[in-house]
């Protein structure tokens, strides 16, 4: 750590002892950013400016009790005479920080829970024994135990939590909480884990190199390619439940939850096998993905089509449409996917566009992520994460801007040529490209991984417009125009998972917690305020007991530790004082 | 790589680059031993004294071409003035070696084979892309090729190599041959992998803890118990062979197998579900484990024995043995194992023991283990097992002779106590202990886990002597004496790899190998001469194209690496100069 940096920690540990006398304008500079993850607020939550900063420390630091910061190892990255690595304890957990410094004060820091006091996790030093080596009467054995677990979690005892989803996000929670000694059941609609992912389309692979999307504790073999498919990660899930040791209910499907307030217990009504049962777990967890059911809007005259029609989310092959006029609805990832499938397999294939569109070329994003830390050789995969998440999203608005004024020059000939087909190109309403348009509404944009050339070539066909009325050989658009068609796949994305908590739960629920994901960046589809962190996800919501674990791979992993140490946290009724911004704010 | 130790390996250089001038007094000590893997003589060998060692160095150098030698990281375990890690190459590959230097000279000098040069394994920096970023006709995912491999792979594609045996040794084998790109299949009698450990008795843990166990590629996950239940390793083997992408075939018998010199070709035959197939690979590994089918001795009277008899290897659970009279004959880690299940379950237990039998403590041993390099967080366990190569046996039998006696002090009381209780304990006819009994014979030794203490405390009755006749409700031995019993346990052990070559292959084939396993130490079981490594395993036998894939958990995960890069080496034809000792040895 260097001086300058030592120096200021001290200062914050000193500041923090004495909150209202503390100089917050010594600490930090003008323009300044504190991003918590639980450490101070139990809550994840961006702080902006120094009179934000002072007014959480002022409400949080005399029952966090943060002390004990000291130099983390100096060997990390991000590491130099203005930024450095530090620890620190509070009254209930080990946390970890970053500062970055501008003239000697802090631009941005980073705070974050890495573990509970008194409640870490097995594994690596505390791993359990496993056997005394002594005989003992009526002892039992791995196996006795797994099955005693088997017959009664959900049955005879009730699991602590309820996780809904047993995909990534359900599946690396449920490790969390099991190393965590929580006591989870995890329920999925599909019979086996990763049969959502055995479901999407055959030519599907991860649009993220595999350095992103390690899982927790099991990181992938390291033959697997650089890009995944979907079968490969789907077979992972099941390697990943049974290696874990996961409780998994599959072909359970979860109908009806309630929540009593006074008890804080949860009844939720689930069926399984042609059984209705009820379970009353103290958390329930939505791990259901950004993705619920599929959205297909209604068009007139639908009904009367005479080809094939079906949502994306049913595409599993374009083998056997050889020559057959397709209709892509949708210009997102997975509509390109299905156009590149359904002209490999010599369709004719025709997209039609309704908004535009961000493309971002995987080659390139290859080329430029073959530096991050994350692709280095015996990275550590929990640090990448720390570093990745001090990044507040406010400035990242801005260098996001920045990075796709980059791509767009870097790729200005690709973008040309796709333009000139008539494909409805651009880079978000402020220009702040792809990973912005994730944050903010978790579409609008494409990982080109061939579809862009077809497009610029004239393989696929692109059409604007939205449809008016279906008839039965085909569409015909707002303008008119009459589109011949044997198939229409409606690649027109999914319901939000906050329309899923309505229909589950109840729609005042589903009023009191809100939209989930989006920083309330005022743009289309993520309506203000700003709030600086996506909305409900892996943090209390305004439904006690009610979470949300969801995300790509990345964020899948980084934050079911947060969720899994609030969850924790709450059964052993360790005091969890959640600050939510200063009074009388949203 | 200190002054001295890179001296050395700088004249180690020029003697290899002119073995016929070298002076082989001055580079090696007058007591030195030299233990190649694959490096100089595609062989694992070790070459004891001076003589050997030139003679072997003239025979190999000129044909190997060992150069580019230099300094390994400086940083490793093992480094010193005395000693110290260097690279090399040869002509094919790229090796490790380690020398052990006494004024000067060297006393130990270590070679390993480490990669062929070309045809290096897939994964990490060589992780294939897995997809092109581009549209393509007839593209083929993943699913596509793991599913045709299936389809074809032991039918109209046949195998370059098979592996009999599913067990830990033939999948960490199939994952190392998978990573060099030779197409393997592993057959195994059992449905899944793992079914040999879930056919084992219930109460089954690991004996070596867990820091020793983990499998090559993919570790085993860390909040594993520091001794693993069978069941756990079980579903460990299912889970590898998923993850691992390894070609299994299940429920598949291996009745025949004939070797066509001219061609090189094995004729094998298998049945698997009900039919009988033929398949042709050019390698056939045997890795069926130490222990093949089950040995019960030829008792006069055994028919007529009224109660429950039965191999220790179909011993499950003893839940519903309460007040019977067990009888286990056999002394051994299962015969102990059986016999604390049988008295945790309220039989009445008596042990008979027919050989004097080695005892080390688990928790001592445990105790010992704590500080070796394979127990450090973030141990390399590939360096851990070549640090742990670098002890040629016959230096070894000295040190493990010291190691029993110190264990001896140590446990003085415990031992005290056990023979006291008339259990016939010793520490091997010439004191060198359990390590060097497990060399000799892999069998004649308990790891106590709990066993002892209850034959200590009389819990468990030992009784001495051979049986001379089974009646119906009872043994009589050969002194004369009658023990009654409901239940007898053969924990008789197995039948040798080498009778099973006998059966599967030829008699012919069977003596033209000679044993497996055994170092010829001249103990008993252990015939002469000696040979200095074990026997046949893991490296050319004397029938082309046949190979023993055996051992523990760690030598297996090591081992497989030199049997995976033999393999390699013929299917690509390379030159495999075998050195088998100084003309005229044996």
């Amino acid at each position: 750590m260097s001086q300058p940096v030592a120096e200021w920690v001290a200062r914050l540990e000193a500041a923090l002892a004495a909150p209202a006398q503390a100089d917050w304008g010594v600490l930090f500079a003008g323009e300044c950013y504190w991003r918590d993850l639980l450490a101070l607020t139990w809550n994840i939550i961006t702080l902006e400016g120094r009179e934000a900063i002072a007014a959480m420390a002022r409400e949080q630091a005399p029952v966090i009790g943060a002390t004990g910061f000291a130099a983390d190892d100096a060997a990390l990255p991000m590491t130099d005479e203005t930024q450095g690595w530090f620890t620190f304890r509070t009254a209930t957990a080990r946390c970890r920080g970053h500062v970055q410094l501008r003239d000697g004060r802090a631009h941005i820091l980073l705070t974050a829970m890495v573990e509970l006091i008194g409640h870490e996790q097995i594994g690596g030093p505390r791993r359990p024994d496993g056997i005394e080596h002594r005989a003992e009467k009526g002892r039992r054995t791995w196996r006795d135990r797994r099955e005693e677990t088997a017959r009664t979690l959900g049955n005879s005892v009730q699991p602590y939590c309820l996780i809904v989803g047993g995909g990534q996000n359900g599946l690396m929670l449920a490790a969390r909480l099991k190393r965590l000694g929580v006591p989870a059941l995890v329920i999925d609609a599909l019979e086996r884990p990763g049969d959502a992912w055995r479901s999407r389309y055959r030519s599907l692979y991860l649009h993220d190199p595999v350095f992103l999307d390690h899982f927790p504790y099991l990181p992938f073999p390291d033959h697997w390619p650089l890009y995944t498919s979907r079968d490969q990660i789907a077979d992972w899930l099941e390697v990943y439940a049974k290696a874990m040791e996961i409780d998994f209910w599959g072909g359970t499907r979860c109908t009806a939850a309630r929540h009593d307030e006074k008890t804080g217990v949860w009844t939720v009504t689930v069926t399984r096998g042609g059984e209705t049962l009820t379970l009353r777990p103290n958390q329930l967890v939505l791990a259901t993905g950004l993705s619920g059911a599929k959205h297909v809007p209604a068009i007139p005259g639908a009904g009367s089509f005479k080809g094939q029609q079906y949502h994306s989310g049913d595409h599993d092959t374009a083998a056997g449409m050889a020559g057959k006029r397709c209709i892509v609805i949708g210009s997102n990832n997975s509509a390109h996917d299905i156009c590149v499938d359904l002209w490999e397999h010599d369709a004719e294939v025709t997209m039609l566009q309704r908004s535009p569109t961000i493309v971002v070329r995987a080659d390139t994003m290859r080329e430029l992520s073959k530096n991050i830390y994350y692709a280095q050789p015996g990275a550590d995969i929990d640090l990448a994460d720390l570093m990745f998440a001090a990044n507040p999203f406010r400035p990242r608005t801005v260098s996001e801007k920045g990075f796709t004024d980059y791509l767009r020059q870097l790729d200005a000939d690709f973008y040309q040529r796709l333009q000139d087909s008539g494909f409805n190109l651009w880079h978000g309403e402020d220009q702040t490209g792809f990973f912005m348009a994730y944050y903010r509404r978790a579409a609008g944009y494409y990982i080109d991984v061939g579809g862009s050339e077809l497009i610029a070539g004239g393989q696929i066909q692109v059409r604007q417009g939205e449809v008016a009325e279906i008839v039965g050989d085909g569409l015909r658009l707002a303008d008119g125009s009459f589109l011949p068609a044997d198939v229409i796949v409606y690649a027109t994305g999914y319901r939000s998972m906050s329309e899923w908590v309505g229909e589950l739960i109840s729609p005042e629920v589903q009023r009191k917690v809100g939209p989930c994901w989006g920083l309330g960046s005022g743009t289309a589809g993520d309506a203000g305020p700003w709030e600086g962190e996506l909305r409900n996800m892996w943090k209390p919501t305004a439904q006690q007991g009610l979470w949300f674990q969801g995300g790509n791979l990345m964020q899948c992993r980084f934050h079911s530790l947060h969720v899994a140490l609030q969850i924790k946290a709450r059964m052993e009724g360790l005091p969890t004082p959640v600050y939510r911004g200063p009074a009388g704010s949203a």
